[in-house]
């Protein structure tokens, strides 16, 4: 067997972002976290962590983070059926799309955390990296918007979150006076959530432009509706976090218009999770299947 | 001289992700930018981009990128004076927390980025890693918590945000039936922006507690109250997110239930800039310094 010690400073180390704090979580001074990588890299031949451009696990460090993982689910079940075992309590890391943790998320597995005293650890991604993160084993699931699952792990349907452009009223009587033409969409500051986010692209496609747009970078989900209501630009917002209901965020009634009605760009959600991840990883999925079900509308 | 058009398809790659998207945005063919950064490369007989884990620019990459934001301001602040310059827009890259992002800062800077055209690259850092992407050249500005300026730049005092710790009413009821006991800080889930954040420290030391406790991790200001309110843990929540007022995406009243009443947790903010950052600069700074004063709270 390997000495899971080590593999579990490498996880502390990597989770906390230093030896220092390693040591703080794990009971142990710095040296002796310090000491548990030298020796998993001894064992190993090779490093398990770069210190540059900033501390993280190496390609061979990630794959020991990604087993690791896997045997902390197996752990779970398996205190579940004897649970005289030891109750120290694993987060189990999951990527999202920053707008799911924005809305829906949090009701969709708060009552499993509670019950089960599940630790979560969100990391967010664009729809479209959260998959490599996970074929990296850096994260033990992963919602996102790709139906293609990777080796090895499964990838089941939620639902579907619709967006749509929004913007302050004074912004679209400013740069949209004469209606959505591609000169107005070529002056007009859009706000895009990352170099990989393409929902603005989409939207514009949708409405006839191809063109280049000048745009605002904000990777918050609320930063950009506070973005849009400051007037700096409009922007494509999830149905789910428009609207004055007792459960949303709300964005003020009045404050944000619609762009164009016609226009929805969907992004269909999808869950992907290892194949052996456990019983554990098991109810887990059937529990947001659930909630996609009553909270997402449908795929269409 | 420097070769600015080879500069230029640097920034663009590490802005966009990748060299297709980067040639899309220049309108180039990939091949194209692939060649300009090899021959900066060949001049400067060093590799400015890595490939792994992710694209990004190496230590050299990242000083040219620097120079060449500091070079982008001084043109704004030349395209003013001399409008018939061309009116290419460039982003200004700043880093900052995402609870300033999620609150106030929008309409700190919304009516300034109208007046001046300005396009912004927004980073998310926890309030003391912003100031070493500063140091290192990635981001032109730089708003955290820290009063130490980096070497060739200013920083000048803006304001405070006070936390408090909240949660659902039945999250307390189950976790705190005794009051907040050192055994019931043991047990009950908190939630932690990120690795680097240290308020729930403070919070837990100023009620006296200084012992572990469990937590999820989860890097969404909007994400933070969406699972306290779903009863997942309780969490350092800045004043000006809660509240029923028109301006703030308000927490709906009642649902969530202050901890501790008697202790905040005060988070000053620091707005770090080059000293040689031009005109443009400085009165982007003054706006700043104008909206701390008015949406902020005075330094204790």
């Amino acid at each position: 067997m390997l000495d899971y010690k080590l593999l579990e400073a490498l996880i502390t180390v990597v989770e906390t972002g230093g030896f220092e704090r390693a040591g703080m979580a794990l009971g142990l001074s710095q040296s002796a976290v310090s000491q548990r990588i030298k020796l998993l890299e001894s064992r190993l031949g090779q490093p398990v962590l770069t210190r540059h451009p900033h501390l993280q696990a190496t390609p061979a460090g990630r794959r020991l983070l990604n087993h690791a993982q896997q045997v902390q689910l197996l752990e779970r079940d398996l205190r579940r059926q004897i649970p005289a075992l030891s109750e120290d309590r694993t987060r189990l890391r999951i990527a999202l799309n920053a707008d799911s943790l924005a809305t829906w998320w949090g009701e969709a597995i708060g009552a499993f955390c509670q019950e089960e005293g599940l630790l979560m650890d969100m990391v967010i991604e664009d729809q479209d990296v959260g998959l490599r993160r996970m074929r990296e084993g850096d994260v033990a699931a992963c919602l996102c918007s790709s139906d293609q699952p990777v080796a090895g792990a499964r990838c089941i349907a939620l639902g579907n979150m619709p967006y749509r452009a929004w913007a302050h009223r004074n912004y679209i009587a400013r740069f949209f006076p004469d209606g959505l033409t591609a000169q107005a969409f070529q002056e007009a500051p859009a706000i895009v959530f990352g170099p990989h986010d393409q929902l603005q692209h989409r939207f514009l496609a949708q409405c006839g432009y191809h063109g280049r747009f000048p745009y605002h970078l904000c990777p918050s989900a609320e930063g950009f509706v506070r973005l849009a209501m400051a007037g700096m630009g409009y922007g494509m917002i999830p149905d789910n976090m428009i609207g004055d209901n007792r459960t949303t965020l709300a964005v003020p009634e009045g404050e944000l218009v619609n762009l164009n009605q016609a226009v929805t760009v969907d992004v269909p959600l999808y869950w992907h999770y290892w194949r052996h991840g456990g019983d554990f990883m098991e109810r887990l999925t059937r529990t947001i299947a659930r909630a996609g079900s009553a909270l997402l509308e449908p795929i269409r």
